[in-house]
């Protein structure tokens, strides 16, 4: 088992990962306080490793709250059950909230841990490589409004992530995927040496090489948590996370959410990054190019959705929460391994990159 | 215009009172980052007050959002209107709420700062004697739930308080008593030489006298930010503060939200309080008339509603806020001006106090 501690001063914790720590109870017990606590997971987890969760838990007084699955669930309704569930069995402040799922469980349950009388503590249990890399770092936590994705949440810190790599073996092919698109993005946003890491092992990670996971995923959260660490909540370095993400937001939105893995809109996202970069002259065709055939080999779409237009990317970017006063701010690369956020781009380039035809480079690079 | 600050590190912000403060633009502006606003308010407030604040907001984009008035409307549903509000107007993160009204659009719209893209910029301006006292200091921020009152929330602070004494012309009579009941309370739990004071100036409070009006409410606020000041999450001491709070939310929830003001609530709970003082044998029979009897000056009820029967009272105080893992705490006074916070009382006492004949020490003390 290895241990990242994320540095927040009082808001500081660890990051247990390893094989097999979801049945560690060490992992948990020193940070539930009080007698009760109650573990959020949804329909398809609960049947592989609720019960595995419950048995490091022992001596505690545990609530069961099992969602439905998917991002379509990520909104008020279903985060009330959460709250109706807590109240019902009488929990007060001094409960735990454990969520054991993918980004969606770990979202909506830090979200009502950070609202449930104003604040309780909470464990976070991702069993996705998305929520693994991504959301275990960070505080992000929130629900879906109708017109926007994330649009209410809150920042708040957990006490102790436990990352358990053996959870990935049930996970589809596709979710490990768009997992990877979050690693390459800490490789492409802050860390070449990662790049090229990365090069070398993507087989291994897809094939679910426990040692490899264990090293990519360490290797992420602490690229996660240098920058996080800087800046809480998100002031202006904390942006260069979002690499992708405003383009891959709109591809969601236009979508609905869940038609498309957040990590597959992030990856097609990060292509039309890469071609703005292109475009304003800071990364080479052969840069682009090798960042494209990761993402590829990875089993990424580099390619939005054919339908999609620029107006349908306007639409939906400008009531992106990374809209500043009027102003749209991208994340971009000036090199491979280091991101700018920017809002200083002639808007015709912006409109170039989307109109681009990435479907061509798309069967150009995957032959 | 006095001015008081909060020291909440780098969350302090200052609390502006005095006549007219309303129309001050110096109160606003260096407070609202960006180019938008949006005023939160309600049906009651805003024909009388909403185009004075909008003045008071040259060059600002405002957005205004007029909740229905009352407590029955501190729901998920209302609050989602402020939501759908903030995106239909496009308003990001740099955005500022302003809530202009009493404690319920103030709980709200503090919530919805707190949620709105994971937390935007927030200015209080109350409306009603107890928003004013209360609401003003603490960043208690919160909606109702069918199960209990304030279990969905947040502690946010706001960047400015504007506390405008005139507007209270316009408070009915029972609304500025209920702000009383806070009055007294600080008087009773912290500050017994305000309790002097406040015996010598409670007509004149009654009669909206404007600068007695400022010095009860600037000791009010000193004193809860003293407190809050040394325990902004409630962890200890600060749950002085909810003195008659735990019996009287059991009366609010006992007869619907709205049906009882919530200082009237708290002034019942008050009554309780005292009397379980009494029987520990912490305050004397003569100090408790004396609270008792400036709580009836104030035009307060001592009483809880007759049929409330001790397994009501029970029964709504087992889901408190303040129950902690099983243990009931209270708030009781040592002496007048002295309060705290136990857990160590017979049950027996307790039950006593919940079975007491409050209506017979009303009707003797108000002769």
């Amino acid at each position: 088992m290895r241990t990242l501690n994320v540095n927040l001063g009082e808001r500081s914790y660890p990051i247990y990962i390893g094989q097999n720590v979801l049945a560690d109870s060490h992992c948990f017990l020193p940070y539930i306080k009080g007698r009760k606590a109650a573990i959020v997971t949804n329909e398809t987890i609960a049947p592989l490793y609720l019960q595995r969760l419950i048995d490091s838990l022992p001596g505690k007084d545990v609530t069961s709250i099992v969602l439905p699955d998917g991002e379509a669930y990520k909104n008020w309704e279903v985060l009330q059950t959460i709250f109706d569930a807590l109240l019902r069995d009488r929990h007060d402040r001094s409960t735990t909230l454990i969520a054991l799922g993918g980004g969606v469980v770990g979202d909506m349950t830090g979200f009502a841990a950070a609202c449930y009388q104003r604040g309780v503590a909470f464990i976070q249990v991702p069993t996705t490589l998305l929520s693994q890399v991504d959301s275990s770092v960070g505080g992000k936590t929130g629900i879906n409004h109708p017109l926007g994705k994330n649009m209410i949440g809150a920042f708040y810190q957990p006490k102790s992530v436990v990352i358990d790599t053996s959870v990935l073996k049930t996970l589809p092919e596709k979710e490990l995927s768009a997992g990877l698109a979050e690693v390459i993005k800490y490789g492409l946003i802050c860390d070449e040496p990662f790049l090229v890491w990365l090069e070398e092992h993507i087989e291994r990670l897809r094939h679910v090489d426990p040692e490899s996971l264990i090293e990519a995923i360490e290797r992420s959260c602490a690229a996660k948590a240098d920058v996080v660490g800087t800046d809480e909540r998100e002031a202006g370095l904390r942006a260069i996370l979002n690499l992708g993400h405003t383009f891959g937001h709109a591809i969601e939105s236009h979508q609905g959410y869940g038609a498309w893995l957040h990590g597959e809109a992030v990856a097609a996202g990060t292509a039309m990054a890469l071609d703005m970069s292109c475009r304003l002259g800071w990364l080479s065709e052969a840069q682009r190019q090798r960042a494209l055939r990761l993402l590829i080999r990875a089993g990424l779409p580099i390619a939005p959705p054919g339908e999609m237009t620029p107006d349908d990317f306007m639409k939906y970017m400008a009531i992106d929460k990374k809209v500043l006063d009027g102003q749209l701010r991208l994340v971009l690369l000036k090199q491979l391994g280091e991101a700018v956020v920017t809002s200083d781009f002639p808007y015709n380039i912006l409109k170039d990159t989307l109109s681009a035809d990435y479907q061509a480079l798309a069967e150009q690079l995957g032959d």
